[in-house]
């Protein structure tokens, strides 16, 4: 078959510094998709792409040119407005499963697509799983059923959204091209653009524990996806957050779930009720603006409805930690697991072995490093090395000292949980120096350190 | 197997502009070379090396270590100095063929590892292939005692010289890597240097028929092999020449043949002989110098003694021509052709059909493309389009007009010579616009542009 363009002439033009033709990304992400591009071009170009980046419109076709490669889904129909978070990936970031539940109970559909975790960074599908019965796979007709008859849904993303991303993304992960702004805008964008959302929330992490450890870069990953939702008619919001400390005191799979229920009893640590509560004013935000300017019905109150009017402006904070409070968020919780096959009453898995970090010094904590506590986890079991293994539910690390914590010499600084006893020492190797100190009380920074929109 | 590194990290530290070490450099090469390194991730690192480049310290252990993947070959015990010429290509690039029985005359060894050609570019090989009988394809055995008893031996690189190169030059081919100054160097120097020889001359193209089309740019890649070779012990020089004009007046494998024997019967177009005799200059220089330098005994004669000393400084050009006009050169060219197989008294190959170009204008020829001469004699099937293409022996382009001719209209521009004449009309277009005219006439510029050598 005579293809349109030769691979070599489309490397050669980014190489050069030259922009890309509609027709030449067209093509070139079809042809890789279907086999007539070879890996080695694709990376070759990718490489190229790193270092010579991508205009905004360029990238905007690339996205194009991605969801094309796939099916797209339609909440049309819902009737209520659809809001999608997505997080760029942390350690400890459980807020999913809080804050779906919190957002859906104002009457908001919550779609979560979602995936598994790899290397240092946890997956929301591997901690809803520490469930007993829960069942991460849903036809698309079992979730547009679940967003109508409870709001929420978190299930696996299927494999027919963006197919070009799959492949594209396999072949950054060996050829050292993952870490490109461009890149990792298009790939979760197109993703979500194809999920067919009325509007996102993107919580964009920075600091060691995430892809981004500068927040100047996270800035403009976060300023690169608003723009490529925004230009595609998706309302899109960022917050970049901080991700230098693990998010709570848990970072493992049944150990999130305890610490996610203690959040939507109303308890639960600071931060994560602090960062449940700013990206759920965010969505509901997003939501109001979708319903006045579209005309879309939230939870059956017509629009331009005094109701829809204060759902947009009168929503303050308070009224999300009265729902953490009042019991409502946790009914939405306790709806959405049981419909998708969950005990909600069921006892957690628990590891079978426990190991305490003991504190050699006497003072404040000053910081908990995010990467070296993912590192630990995952060495006890809560993680992947290869898409292929299995995790543990009841494996990870439980910290006892955060930020701003006095501790003596003697007390636990954290504790390990593991099915497999012979990874303490490994995972007390990756939290040697994690946590730091010094002589007097630190200041608690705020977890959100900016907010990107559409200017 | 555990490997000593991991391919990201390698791509990754390139692509982020730091310099490669050693180790890393010799476990790529190697780890490529056994598939240990995929084919995704060396154009990864390819790309990057392109546009970050290699230090001077970096190119000499990439080259090393292609050197490495293979066999070297080793000339020592010859009683002759061995002096090898490469050049980078071009277009009625014949040079080859009478520069090697010159110098060979001169009692230096001159062995010839050749390729065949690929796109607009002729073969050494595929040129000498159409005389009748002549193989290309010798042993190692064979070859030496060719150096021994004739002096100059042109024949196929056996297939176990760098390759690491081969490897690496098919994967550049198709993932737009070709053009990097760096890899094309190494590529270059990694065969001549495992090939064994004392000094080398390198005649570096430049304009539309090269490969390098700026003059800066072929300085530069000139300067890059100089420093490699010096770096590892070569004695090299280069000449950078022009290639916006063909070389002589043929381009094709039988036709080019017949314009090398007019050079050696003391004839030929004149920048084929000026080229011819600046490269022997050069090759002979460099000789003397290894034979003063290291001792080895040119032809026969004792280093140190009058007559190398005479070899080193006295010879000039007109020495060189004298041997093109006596006779001396011709019977080398002889003796080598023989040697391998060759008739030299057998007619050449002619092509079955020929069609002429006619000038449409009168002037003064200013201009006559490489590029366009080259695609043409290609199309008329002197050429490849693939590896496992034939070339028509008697196949191309014969030229009646040069830059600094006057023609009329009517009269012909070129011959166009093929088997399969359904081929003269693409071979037409490739020549639109080839020839440009003026009213008055123009200098002939000289062939030899710079030459480069050890500061």
């Amino acid at each position: 078959m005579s293809e349109l363009f030769d691979a070599v002439d489309v490397i050669m033009a980014k190489r050069d510094g030259h922009t890309l033709t509609e027709d030449q990304i067209d093509w070139v992400i079809d042809a890789y998709t279907r086999g007539a591009v070879a890996e080695e071009q694709m990376s070759a170009l990718l490489m190229a792409i790193f270092l010579r980046g991508l205009t905004r419109s360029e990238l905007n076709r690339w996205t194009d040119a991605m969801i094309a490669s796939g099916e797209r889904l339609d909440f049309a129909d819902l009737p209520r407005p659809t809001v999608d978070k997505h997080s760029t990936g942390g350690v400890g970031d459980k807020i999913t499963l809080p804050l779906s539940a919190l957002v859906a109970s104002f009457g908001v559909a919550v779609p979560q697509l979602s995936g598994r975790g790899l290397g240092h960074t946890g997956g929301t599908l591997d901690k809803l799983e520490a469930i007993p019965g829960w069942r991460a796979a849903l036809t698309t007709d079992e979730m547009m059923a679940q967003l109508r008859s409870v709001g929420a849904v978190v299930c696996q993303a299927g494999s027919g959204l963006a197919p070009a991303d799959r492949k594209l993304y396999a072949l950054r992960d060996v050829t050292g091209t993952v870490a490109s702004i461009p890149l990792i805008a298009s790939s979760i964008m197109s993703k979500k653009i194809a999920e067919g959302t009325s509007a996102l929330v993107l919580d964009v992490k920075c600091g060691s524990g995430a892809f981004m450890t500068r927040l100047d870069l996270a800035q403009e990953l976060a300023r690169t996806m608003v723009e490529i939702g925004e230009d595609h008619g998706v309302r899109t919001v960022a917050l970049v957050t901080d991700m230098s400390t693990p998010l709570g005191l848990t970072a493992g799979n049944a150990l999130e779930v305890r610490e996610s229920l203690e959040v939507l009893a109303g308890g639960g640590p600071a931060d994560v009720v602090d960062l449940t509560v700013a990206l759920a004013r965010q969505m509901l935000d997003c939501a109001a603006e979708v319903v006045l300017e579209r005309g879309i019905p939230a939870a059956g109150v017509s629009p331009h409805s005094a109701e829809a009017q204060r759902r947009a402006g009168l929503l303050r904070e308070a009224d999300l930690v009265e729902a953490l409070h009042d019991g409502r968020a946790m009914d939405t919780w306790r709806a959405t697991i049981t419909a998708q096959g969950g005990d909600a009453d069921a006892p957690l898995p628990t590891a079978r072995h426990t190991d305490q970090v003991i504190s050699e010094c006497d003072g404040y904590v000053t910081g908990v490093d995010a990467l070296s506590v993912g590192q630990a986890a995952w060495r006890l079991g809560a993680g992947r090395a290869v898409r292929t293994d299995t995790v543990q539910a009841g494996a990870g690390v439980e910290l006892h000292a955060k930020p701003g914590d006095w501790v003596a010499t003697g007390q636990p600084l954290a504790t390990l949980h593991t099915d497999t006893p012979d990874t303490f020492s490994r995972a007390r190797e990756s939290l040697t120096g994690a946590w730091t100190f010094g002589a007097s009380p630190i200041e608690r920074t705020p977890v959100v350190l900016d907010r990107v929109a559409a200017s």
